[in-house]
This record gives structure tokens, sequence and C-alpha cells, in this order.
């Protein structure tokens, strides 16, 4: 038997979290211009990807990423009751993305909120809350990347009719077995590079299109927030126009390749490391198996695989230097 | 005797560029609805301050900006005949910036090219070029800055009939003035931060709105590239959501103070950093003299005086460390 396209949009609806299905719901109709992603540090970095995804696929709907009290200050003109606002803070307490919902609703703007806690300032403050799952236990399909991409190619299909819905969404609900597969096959690697970097003071990671809010996050919240190592996280294009003049034998590298449009941007900065750097760590999706994920959301995919094996490259390093990533000397301790 | 609007304007138009003039003079009657500002390393670094204008100003103009080769691959669904793309290259010669024009260009986008040689392959790459100044007897109008503002608030008045144009060509008329009283001002402190940081591996920098792009080149052209020491820049409202664990009294950060809207994102950055770190060095706009220049547009002009104070403060860092900032190892003289 054939499966229509309606009845595979109602397969693939019905793995969408219920709150993104609500939102959708009331969307039909709405006419929105512009979407703006608001939050701060590693809930901002995820959604560099869906900045990427609305860029190539989005006729008529321009986009903007900005760090909360960013958005704020800038208080961009075009603001208004045309605009989707989508916000993400873990804690639903970050207290420049809660006022960022208020602005963006005193505006008129729609606005949109995920959060790890439902019942948080945050999921008060917006519209709209969706609640993701976090940690070991949660399935790809249900974390802060997965939903938002529910939001996302969901908001492309309801105001552009766009064809990937389904695609995105059973890639998502494919996804777990990725991540395992790729968990697995990355474990003895993760330890090597945490042995191998435990006494490095910088580490540079290097990425571009989908995958550079992934080294934006290694860089600032793994590295930087929870390791104290010095670290940038270099735009793979940007790199020959400035930063490779960094490197050489001595300076750490983590290089990720993904599956998108920009990998040639990836590839041509590796090449150029491994002629010039010696302590290269290359994370790259090729090596890992998206076997009847469709080829038109791989790429987009690509970055949520990233992130994840370097998770587990964050948990090895913090082991071997004994410093366990809830250390803090600032965040949450002192008045800032 | 009054003078009118627009008489004013002429005056304005006076002192603008001839080819940008002429572009502007083309413009009229065409429609546009999304710009891209394209071009790598410091040529892009000059654009982020562009970005902020037309956020800020613009009704219904959408922007982005993008490192050249992550404009190509990412191919923005949206590039097309009603998008102006504005490119810039200091030799005219950078390869992605050059396959750029041409892209933009087989996608019916209007092109307009800004560069120092206007014998190059992107004068000849893009619909107009724009040759503007470079160097120690360069005017501030006249450099690459002045040149590119002269053309967004040009497009904002020609598309938009926008009313900061006047004000904002005065504004870099003037800036000169501001300019050299600034240096005048800076010259013993650039010595001081030199002869402080001559032994430093790390520098960080961080800012904030229009004056981000201004950190950004200073790490990556300045600090990474001319002399190698390790660097990012920090954006100053991202830093308390990771970065600033990083600081403690043995890490230097340079920090920006600007005269725009996030001016307060700057002051806590600064505010906490003077808590729990040491090697601080601030350039504020607010001690140099913007008397004469209209307050609507002394926040975008700023960056400006910051980034030129800032080439004192490489100028004396590079004397200080016996690294002149023409020492390369790859640029130029390897293949990459």
């Amino acid at each position: 038997m054939r499966i229509g396209v309606k009845e595979l949009s109602s397969q693939a609806t019905a793995k969408v979290n219920p709150e993104v299905q609500a939102f959708l719901h009331d969307l039909k109709g709405k006419t929105i211009d512009h979407v703006f992603f608001v939050a701060c540090g590693g809930s901002s970095a995820i959604m560099y990807p869906s900045k990427y995804v609305f860029d190539r696929e989005s006729k008529a709907i321009s986009s903007d990423l900005y760090s909360s009290n960013e958005f704020i200050q800038r208080n961009p003109i075009q603001l208004g009751e045309k605009s989707l606002v989508i916000l993400c803070s873990q804690s639903g307490n970050t207290p420049e993305t809660v006022k960022a919902a208020s602005f963006a609703k005193s505006k008129g703007a729609l606005t949109i909120a995920m959060t790890f806690k439902p019942e948080s300032p945050l999921a008060e403050a917006a519209e709209y809350a969706v609640q993701y799952d976090w940690g070991e236990e949660a399935l790809a399909i249900n974390t802060n990347y997965g939903v938002l991409y529910q939001i996302v190619f969901g908001v492309l299909q309801v105001l552009e009719n766009h064809p990937k819905f389904e695609q995105a969404i059973d890639g998502l609900d494919k996804l777990q077995a990725v991540y395992e597969q790729a968990l697995e096959k990355e474990d003895g690697n993760a330890r090597q590079f945490a042995e191998a970097h435990q006494k490095e003071q910088v580490i540079y990671t290097m990425a571009s299109g989908a995958n550079y809010g992934v080294a934006y996050s290694y860089s600032i919240c793994i590295l930087m927030e929870m390791q104290w190592i010095h670290s940038q996280a270099i735009h793979a294009g940007e790199y020959f126009h400035g930063p490779f003049e960094i490197i050489d034998e001595s300076v750490p590298f983590i290089i990720l390749l993904g599956l998108d449009e920009t990998r040639p941007l990836e590839e041509r900065a590796l090449a150029f490391s491994k002629r010039y750097g010696k302590k290269l760590t290359v994370l790259d999706a090729k090596a890992y198996d998206f076997d009847g994920i469709s080829d038109d959301v791989k790429g987009y995919l690509a970055p949520l695989v990233l992130n994840r094996v370097l998770r587990l490259y964050a948990d090895a390093l913090a082991e071997a230097r004994n410093h366990p990533l809830t250390t803090r000397r600032y965040m949450w301790k002192v008045e800032y």
C-alpha cells in the first residue's frame, strides 16, 4: 500500500511534542515575516543550526539570532506583530531571556519558549511554552535540539507548505540510534583525547554552517565555563583571514566536519591544519551511520550528533583533569 | 538664514564619495528587501556596525552578515533580484569574496564592492565598485568604515526616506577630529598597555552591539594573525553564560565601552571583570570628544573611533614585543 503525503504527515505529527502541535495548530493563518532566535550561552548555541535551516529553506521569512540582552537593547525595528520569537532557557529562569520574552510580547510578537522547567518564569512570560527532556535518558527527538527542530520545520510547513517536515521529524525519530552508534564508536577516541589534552591551557574549536554553534557551545560552555581552558570557536571560513596564523604543532584544535553544504570550508580548514598543526582532534559526521535518514535533512541533523559526541569528549576530559563539569567559581555562586 | 532639509541634504551629498553617489543615484526606484554583508576577516569585521544600523533603522529591509565562502555555500534562498550584496576586500583579490560577487550577480542581486584597489578582480566582478582610502593619511570619512556608512545611510535614505543621512555624513566628516583627540589622549595608555602585556600569551577582547566587530577584528586580525597571541572576542552579554568563568587576576581583557544602546551590557561585563580580574584595559568612547556630532549617530560612530584607537594599541604592542604587525608565517607565504 502506497502511503500518501497526508498520511505520512500525520504519522510525523504524531511524533511531535503535543505543546508544539498546539502551537502549530494556532499558527495556521497567521502572518509571520521574521523569526528571532533569542537565548543565552548554551541555549543560544542550539539555535545556530535553525538559523541555517531558515536561511536555506524559507522563501519569505527572514531570521536573526541574538543573545537575549543584545536583542532587548538592539531593539530591532522590525520586531512586531509579524514576528515570531523563539526563546530557550534550561532553567526557565535566565533573567535576560525572561525579560526578552516580555519585551517581545510588548511589541506584539508571537512568543514560544523552550525550557526544561515548565513551571518557570520563562514559561509564564511567553505565550507558548514547550518542555524538552534533558539528561542521559532523554531521546534525541525530545531534547532541546530535537524540540527546536520540531518547531522550526513545523513553522516552515504551516506557513510555507514546506515539504521537509516529514523527513525532519522522521530523521529526529531515528537520531537516537545514530547517537548510540556514534557514542560507541567514539568512546575510545574520547578517552584518548582526554588523556592527550589534560594539561592543555588552550584548545580551539572550528566548524562552519550548521555546525558552528556546536563549536561555539563547546568553546564557551565546556572549555571556558566548565574546564577553565582558554578557547575560541573559529569559523572555518574566517580561519584563513587571521586565526590560522595561531596554529603550530603546539596548539590543539577540535575540528568538526558536518554533512551540510559548508563542509568544503571545514575540509579546507582541516587540510591546512594537518600541514602545520599536530594536536588535531577531528569529529567527522561521515563516520556515523545516518542510514534511513533522508539526504534532505542529514546536513541539518549532523550538528546534533556532533554535539552529542562532544559531550562524551567533555565527560572524558573532565574525568582526566579531575575537574568535574559541575565545577564553577562564579556562576550561580556570586552576584553578577 | 534657516537651512532647509533639501539644502542640508545636498551639503551632505557633496561630501559623499562620487562612486557611492553614482550607485545611490541608480538605486532610486529599485526594490530591495534584503541586504547581505559579505567579506572575510578584517573586511567582514567592519560590517558588523552596519548590520546594527540596519537592525535599528530599516523598517523593511532585513540583513545578514556572512563570511564570503559561508555565504556562497549557505546559498540563502532569499538571495535574488531584490537583494543588495555589499562586499569588501582591501586588495580586491580575496578569492572567496570575488567568487561571492559573481555568485550574487548570477542570482540577480545588485552588487557593490568596496576595495582599496579599484583595478582588481573584485572591482570587476561587482556591478558597482567604490575605492576607499587607507593608511595614516586617510581621513575617517574616506576609510573602509567611512565609505561603508556612506553606502548604508545612503541606501536607507534612498529606499526608505530615512532622516539620519545628513547627521551620519556630517558625523563622518567631523570624525577625523575625534580620532585625533582620542589618539592624543590614548598615546600614553597604549604604551602602558604594550609594556604590561608584552609577555601575555592570551588576551581576550569584549564588546557588544555596534562595537562587537571591533573586538572581533582586534582578536582575529591583530592578536592572532599579527601577534600570534591567543584570543577570542567575547560578546559582553554572552560573557555571563560561560566565558566569565575563565577570568581571574592572571587573565587579560580588553573591554570596549561604546555609545550605543547595548552599553549597559558592556558596563555590566566591566563591573564584574573589575571584581575578579586585574589585567583590564578599558577603552571608553565616553572619554572621547564627540562634540558637534548628532546624538542620533554617536552610537554608530563610536566603533570607528574605538577601532582607530585600538590600532594605536596594536602598534605599541607590536613594538614592545618586537613582532612587527607585518609578520606572517602562512598568510601570503604558503598555499591555502
